[in-house]
Order: C-alpha cells, then sequence, then structure tokens
C-alpha cells in the first residue's frame, strides 16, 4: 500500500479541519480506499512554514496552529521563500491549496497549482480562482503528469456537485442549471424574513464567519457569479468569466420587500442559472421571487442547492444543508480519494 | 478498445429504452469511455429470443420488440428453455436483467444474475427483489470472480444514490436518511390535492402505466419498504428486510384528510425513513403532514427524494423529477460504465 505524501499550502479553519478529517478517516481510508498517508509539509500565512521527508505529527501542526504559534520547530530544514518555493521543495504526492486567492486573476493559487502539477503531484484546491481562471490549463498540465488538478469544495462546500456529475453521470449532456450558491445572501434573505433589518442581517452572518468584512462581493451576486462561471466551465465544459454572468445582487431587496413577498406566500431568492442557447451559454445571478412548489423554495440560512438538466434524466437537484468547514474539508478529502482511484500511475 | 458484448434478459419498456440509449450514446461511449459495444443476446417474455455472437442488429431487435413480433429471425442458432438457459448460452460480457420479479424470494431474477457472474459475466439489473433477498452473495460472487453486481436504477430510477454513494462520498457513514421513494402513491396524492377523488387518482395512475392493475403493492407502502430495505441493505451495510419496515400505506388518506391539509398549508407525503439505532436499524415507511420548510413538500407527482444524513456532510438531499423508462435506463448505462471502469480485469 502506497504511502502518499501531503502538503498544506494555507493552513487555516479549512486546512486544519482537512487534517482533522484525515486522523479521524485514517483507518477508513486505509481499509476501504487502501491509502496510507503521511504529512510533509504545512504552511500558513501567519504560520510560517515546516517540511519533514520523514513525516511531520500532525496533532503537533493542529496544536501550534491553534495556538497561532509558527511551525518552524516542526521543520526539517531552514526555508525562506513563498508558497511557489513551498511547493518547489515540500516532495509531496499531493497538495492542497487553501490560500487567499484574488477574483481578478486567481493567483497565487494558479502558480501555487501549477507548480505542484509540474512537480508530479495531485493539486487539490478550494479556491474558485483557479478554476475560473485557468481550468483548462491545470487539467491539460494535470493530463499531461498523470496527475489531476480537482476542486470539489469550490462550490456549494464539499457537497459533490462536480464528482456527481464526472463519477455518476456518464455520456450525460448539461442543458441547464440552475440554483442558490451563495450562502451568505441566502442567510441574510432568511432572516431578513424572521425580521431583523438588512444591515442587522449582513452584521449576523459577519458575525458567525460567513460574511467578509466587505461583504459587498456576495451582496453584490459576484461570488455567485464566480461559482455560476466555474459550473460553466467545467459542467458544460464552456468557459466563461465572471464577468459573462449577467449579474444582479441583493442590494435592491429591502426589509419591504422581504415582509410583503411573505405576505403573498412567496421568498426572494438569489437565483444563478445557466442555459445553453445556440452553440454558447447564457449565465445570470438575479433575485427572484418564488412560491412553495420551487425545489428552492425551502432552501434557506446557509443551505445551497443546485438543479441539473440534461439530455439523459429529468431535473436533478442537490440541496446542502448546514455547511461548515469540515464540509468544505470533506470536499478535498474526496477529492484526494477521486484522484488517488483514478491517477495514471 | 475492447468491444463489450451485451445481452437483454427482459425486453420490455426498460430494456428497450436501454437499447435506444445505447444506439444514440454509441459515440459518446467510445470517445469519453472507451466502451464499444455490440449486442449478442435479446430475450423477452412474449418475443422469445435471439443469440449471435457475431452481433445482433440492435435496430431489427427494437423493430420487431415494438410490432410485438418473435425475436428468433435474429438468432444465429436455435434456443429452448428459461432465462437461465438464455444467460448460460448468450456468451455476453454484460447482461441486463430486467424481467418481472416475484418480491417474495427476487426469483428469477436472482438466479439470472447468478449464473451471469459465474459465467463471467457483469449483472446489471433493476429488479429490486434481487438487492433485498441477495445483495451480500451477488456482491461477494462478484467480487471473486471479479465482475460486478449493479443496480442502480431499483430505487429512484436512474437517479444516482447508489452511485453518488460509492462514488462520491468516500469513508462516509450513513445515519440516516428520509425520502418519498414511491411514485405512484405521490402522484396519487398529488391528484388528490387537484381536486381528483382517492380513485380517480388511482385510475389516472394506472392510465399512465405508473400503477399496475393492483395498486396495493404502493398503496399498502410494500414498494416503498422494499426501497427502504434496499438502500439499508446497501448504503447502511446492513441486511434489512422489506417485512421489518414499519410500514403504514396511504389507504388511511381521503379526499378529506387531504383538502384539511390542504386549508393548513400542509401536505400529506407517504414519507420513508431509516436510522441506525443502538447497533441496528429502524426504518418505516408512513404518512407524515408535512409543511412548507420540509425539502421534501415540493416533491409532487412522479418525482422522488432522499435525504442523506452521514457523519461528514450535512444533510445532503437528491431530487429526481419526471423519471420515465429513458430514466430508468439510463441508471443501468450508468451502471455500465461504473462496472467497466472498476472491474479487476
Amino acid at each position: 500500500m502506497p504511502n502518499l505524501r501531503l502538503a498544506f499550502l494555507g493552513f487555516g479553519n479549512v486546512g486544519q479541519a482537512l487534517l482533522t478529517l484525515l486522523l479521524e478517516k485514517t483507518e477508513e481510508l486505509r481499509a476501504r480506499h487502501s491509502i496510507e498517508w503521511s504529512l510533509v509539509g504545512v504552511a500558513g500565512r501567519r504560520l510560517g512554514s515546516a517540511i519533514d521527508p520523514r513525516g511531520i505529527d500532525p496533532l503537533g501542526a493542529l496544536e501550534l496552529a491553534k495556538a497561532r504559534r509558527p511551525l518552524a520547530p516542526l521543520s526539517a530544514m531552514p526555508l525562506e521563500g513563498d508558497g511557489v518555493a513551498f511547493v518547489g521543495r515540500c516532495g509531496a504526492d499531493v497538495l492542497f491549496e487553501n490560500t487567499p486567492v484574488s477574483y481578478e486573476d486567481g493567483e497565487p493559487a494558479v502558480s501555487h497549482l501549477r507548480t505542484a502539477l509540474e512537480c508530479g503531484m495531485h493539486a487539490i484546491t478550494a479556491n474558485k480562482g483557479p478554476v475560473v481562471h485557468a481550468y483548462r490549463s491545470l487539467t491539460a498540465l494535470a493530463a499531461e503528469r498523470g496527475r489531476r488538478f480537482m476542486f470539489e469544495s469550490t462550490v456549494m462546500d464539499g457537497a459533490p456537485v462536480f464528482s456527481l456529475w464526472r463519477e455518476c453521470l456518464p455520456t450525460a449532456r448539461l442543458q441547464r442549471f440552475r440554483g442558490i450558491l451563495n450562502s451568505t445572501t441566502n442567510l441574510i434573505l432568511t432572516l431578513m424574513e424572521q425580521g431583523k433589518t438588512f444591515e442587522e442581517s449582513v452584521a449576523h452572518a459577519q458575525q458567525i464567519g460567513i460574511a467578509e468584512s466587505d461583504p459587498s462581493g456576495d451582496i453584490l451576486g459576484w461570488d455567485a457569479a464566480v461559482k455560476v462561471a466555474a459550473l460553466v466551465t467545467v459542467l458544460m465544459d464552456y468557459p466563461l468569466t465572471p464577468q459573462a454572468v449577467d449579474r444582479k445582487g441583493i442590494d435592491g431587496i429591502g426589509e419591504g420587500e422581504v415582509l410583503k413577498a411573505q405576505r403573498d406566500g412567496l421568498r426572494w431568492k438569489l437565483v444563478c442559472r445557466a442555459e445553453r442557447i445556440n452553440g454558447g451559454v447564457v449565465a445570470a445571478v438575479e433575485p427572484e421571487l418564488l412560491g412553495p412548489d420551487d425545489e428552492l423554495y425551502g432552501v434557506m440560512g446557509t443551505s445551497s442547492a443546485v438543479t441539473l438538466e440534461s439530455d439523459v434524466l429529468g431535473p436533478l437537484t442537490i440541496i446542502e444543508a448546514n455547511p461548515g468547514p469540515r464540509t468544505t474539508a470533506y470536499g478535498l478529502l474526496g477529492d484526494l480519494v477521486s484522484a488517488v482511484r483514478t491517477a495514471v500511475v
């Protein structure tokens, strides 16, 4: 049974949740998937980094990270340089990339992932940027090296949407999809239905760590548009930028609109959609009024959902409730199992 | 690229839809999954059978079946005997088994599938009986022969529930599930909400070919209980008989109950559930009153749904709308692709 050497670039909530989950699932990975693993590199923005080809104690790394103390004491070698340098030196078989990313160009995540693939690693990320900006080039590079570029956790947290499409819907052609893909706005709309003001709802979303300190990326529909672009790019094999998504946020939906909808038995939702039309794909993000017979009507709080319409099945909906860092971490673990199972050795 | 020799035992609506779908997807199967196929055997209850190792013309077989004319003219050899004899002689690599089945013991489907596996074929069925009665023995036999026993279409038509669990949720442990798994009763309840009587609703379901001429298996909850037993047996790895499911049908729900619920903004649904408790599994099928915030509230007509609760994700719901013979056929095609991909050669 081969031992997989793992490296973590980015070791915040998601990275730590992933390492915890790997520890918890060590026995299942061995017994059901013939995967043994060891940790050979960890790097975090405020933690510095550690590399040790003989293995780093995962519990030690978690302890230091939780205490916000430098990882250097765990390292077998002195380390300088940026994320790319870390990837080049870590000697791993699999890189988990979860660093802060620019949505403008997907950097530095794209460079991290490219370096990993060039070094012969599987490259797994929860960052949407690389999918939107470099899906085709990273996928081609991975194929060339007999490795995988994977990103299940970029849309709907760790709920399996990419792997469902890839593994469970062979030969299907996606005609259109529709869903709720941004947790923050869905939570805000839910809280407003419960009587909170827009500002109170945003503040609450920030408090529980769902919304950024500047929540405009969510509220104006940018995060949803990036996810739509990622789904279109991968599931429809049609490269689409977030800018090409017809986008309208929830900033026009006040308490009055929410309460009026409620009186009519309806709900405002920030609905994402994309459809193949005339050889192209038309995509949009905008608030819609939904009635109780809509599959998306019951999707409340931070839950998300997507309905896939293909040429082989009737509309197929997936709904994910109660996501969190562990959910995102699980998507990364799923990617690990898939990558190892399908790699060309 | 290996040529897969396919045989169809049972060639009614589903078998014909599958062969049609295979013809439609020949190019995708070749390009995306390296699968070439030919038809070497077909047998139907009222059609007799045909075997030809050099290949049977699929369009010819479809034409005869649609005209309800015997398949014998397509056969390279005289044939006598039952389904087991057909399987033993057809020389296929893959058997699609879709014959009428007894829910008492899963026969003759179990014998057909066992014979197929013993002859070194992948054994794929849309029959629930073999899953409930022989899952472990057929799976063990398949493993022994390096082949697969597969049955995606037995629950929720061809919507990927078994493959989602197998391929997309590695290392997960299923704690409980809840869903709507019987199309006939869900359609009847929907029609009653639209003002039809119970009898009119049953008659309509029979007319469109969803309900049997004796609809009691659906109405009393037996079909749902068989599906619950299949899900528990496979996804929870806990063999459970339909008799062990606490079962209550919709026969107690009259027009009055349905309309009263409607006035209260609620809906009756025949809800299936199972949960691990004290090392065992407790399962039930019974009518429940649901409100609009329930994921199952919007599941109308012949649609079905299931929510999976595991130790790695929040509740994950799959909803399938508008099933039909093509949907069931697609589940069988998905099984074919999975079997070939994962077979130990």
